[in-house]
């Protein structure tokens, strides 16, 4: 006789980026060659100074790199983090209120586990990172997406979210920035006026901003300044220092939300990663090697924007917003494909078969 | 307007070690000396050739070390895994059913998140790794714990299971084999009988092996084998090579049950830390390294037993039974406290000031 499951993890799906990656296997397999565009997969490994220190401190017969640490992060590193805010965004966080957790990921999946119940409305951008779409279901929450218009550069309708909010089901308004897959970064304006909604409803912002350190043009908008007490802020080093697999990120909001995300993380991976850790510690507290390697991985990303919209501009028909930060282009090919006699879904299924 | 939190959150527990390690922090600031003794934090580092392959790899200026992967880890991981159990425990498993995962405690999480829906009964000894107690509640399902009397050396009580089970409310059976913190290691009748209750019941059996190549005495039994549609079994690579922080173990067990864990997984963490997977797949691969490190620190361990014990034995009234694996000595220190004059429950509560 074979045990049941649980029914909660039948709502979870796999990531749509796995199924895109199994995608290009099976092209590739039938001898189609595939750039694979959709990932935020970085091509800048983290600085070579800070490779060397780890690479001189494994050499030590210690317990010193392996050893377990606390679950939100050692000290020293959530005291960089807050210095690195200060620095980039000159906000004062205080190290009580940084969680350093297991990457992106599970920075999203403690927030969400903490504040979420089930029934509660999330609002979600529509585009936006498409990593939510398959977790959410998990939290048994409804998703409301709403259309953030590519002809308004995919800045996020204020009206439609109050019109949303106005209902009184809505817990959370989920909002990245610089973001996946549109590359919009968030005009004040616009991230005001989500906070204020915040404020007045009682509602949290979950502000997830891995590509902060990546903006082209504009300005990175810090909505904990907006928002303190009903903002959470969502960091991962995946991108820059560019450590995807190494699972390091941090999550930073009221002390008292901090606190229960810890033991969240803490349930779901003990600690985050000590190796990790200590690279990124090297990385942050080195304010020289930091802010080189920034201009450094910025310039080189605007070029492959740059070669990429120059491209993408030589084709009829494609559409798409100049993204001013991350490292995307959603381009609408809907027309390009109809002028060659195509018709996009069947195109899109033929690529799912 | 502050916005709430969900109450499941407000059941889970800082892990009793941490409690443990702020116990002995403030000890230490009074001035006073304390050998951590309680924690499994192994002290030897993974195996030098090892780590001297991966600081070698860190000098590439390439993305193959930080990339993300697979979420259940990368296929030659899992295979290396499989022919690790192979060869270790005569086990066929297949790389389908094994799940590399961010360390035990994701492991525990995942897994539990799976196989248990609110209400359930799950059946633990008692005593046993305490992990546990604080993380169950927030699956609302109802502990059993169910007694290991010391004078059978801590060897599960059988017939109190199937009493438990009969009432027809119990989803799974969880074992820790080599046991933290008893040192217990199942006997081969008490693994087969539970195994037998587990089919007869169509009940899951978690178990815990994170110390499998830690044994003094005895031999590990594989439970998989015993009952392998109802046997889901955890793994970490904590103590084996020795990469605690670092987050990494596996679950393996039916492959449809394997799937659904890994959805979980990929949930809480997005895949499992590939440097740890890369510096793991190194040390399985080379599996002369992998026998003689097994072999040395299983004489260091061995050896710290032994001088334990010994001194333990010089004090009147400590009653433990010999541990015949893992790195802990469960020693009864009652009787020795009384013959000082001391009340046992004032002293520990005076360690909880």
């Amino acid at each position: 006789m074979i045990p049941p499951y649980n029914k909660r993890v039948e709502a979870l799906r796999e990531s749509p980026t796995r199924a895109i990656n199994r995608i290009v296997e099976h092209m590739r397999k039938r001898g189609i060659d595939v750039i694979m565009l959709s990932a935020g997969e970085p091509g800048v490994p983290p600085p070579k100074e800070v490779r060397l220190w780890l690479a001189k401190a494994l050499e030590e017969e210690s317990m010193r790199l392996y050893s377990y640490t606390p679950s939100p992060g050692f000290l020293e590193l959530r005291e960089a983090i807050a210095m690195d805010i200060k620095d980039l965004e000159n906000v004062d966080v205080s190290p009580e209120q940084i969680v350093v957790v297991t990457g992106g990921q599970n920075a999203i999946f403690s927030t969400f586990s903490t504040i979420l119940s089930p029934g509660d409305e999330v609002i979600l951008m529509d585009p936006t990172y498409f990593g939510y779409l398959n977790m959410l279901p998990y939290f048994d929450v409804k998703l409301v997406p709403l259309v953030a218009p590519p002809e308004r550069g995919f800045q996020p309708d204020v009206e439609a979210v109050k019109e949303v909010v106005r209902r009184g089901k809505t817990k959370a308004i989920v909002l990245v920035s610089p973001d996946n897959p549109t590359g919009r970064v968030i005009e004040r304006g616009a991230a005001k006026a989500i906070a204020d909604i915040a404020v007045d409803y009682g509602l949290w912002v979950v502000y997830d901003e891995p590509y902060k350190t990546l903006i082209y043009e504009g300005e990175h908008v810090s909505m904990y300044e907006l928002a303190p007490e009903n903002t959470i802020s969502l960091y991962a080093f995946s991108k820059d220092p560019g450590i995807p697999g190494w699972r390091l990120g941090y999550v930073y909001g009221p002390a008292e939300v901090a606190k229960r995300i810890a033991l969240v993380a803490e349930a779901t991976t003990y600690n985050p990663p000590s190796v990790a850790q200590y690279l990124v510690l090297t990385y942050l507290k080195n304010r020289e090697v930091r802010k080189r390697h920034i201009e450094y991985f910025k310039a080189v990303y605007a070029h492959r924007r740059d070669v990429m919209i120059e491209e993408l501009r030589k084709i009829d028909g494609i559409s798409f917003h100049k993204p001013q930060g991350s490292m995307f282009v959603l381009a609408d090919v809907k027309r390009a494909l109809q002028a060659k006699g195509y018709d996009v879904l069947p195109c899109v299924e033929s690529l799912l078969v």
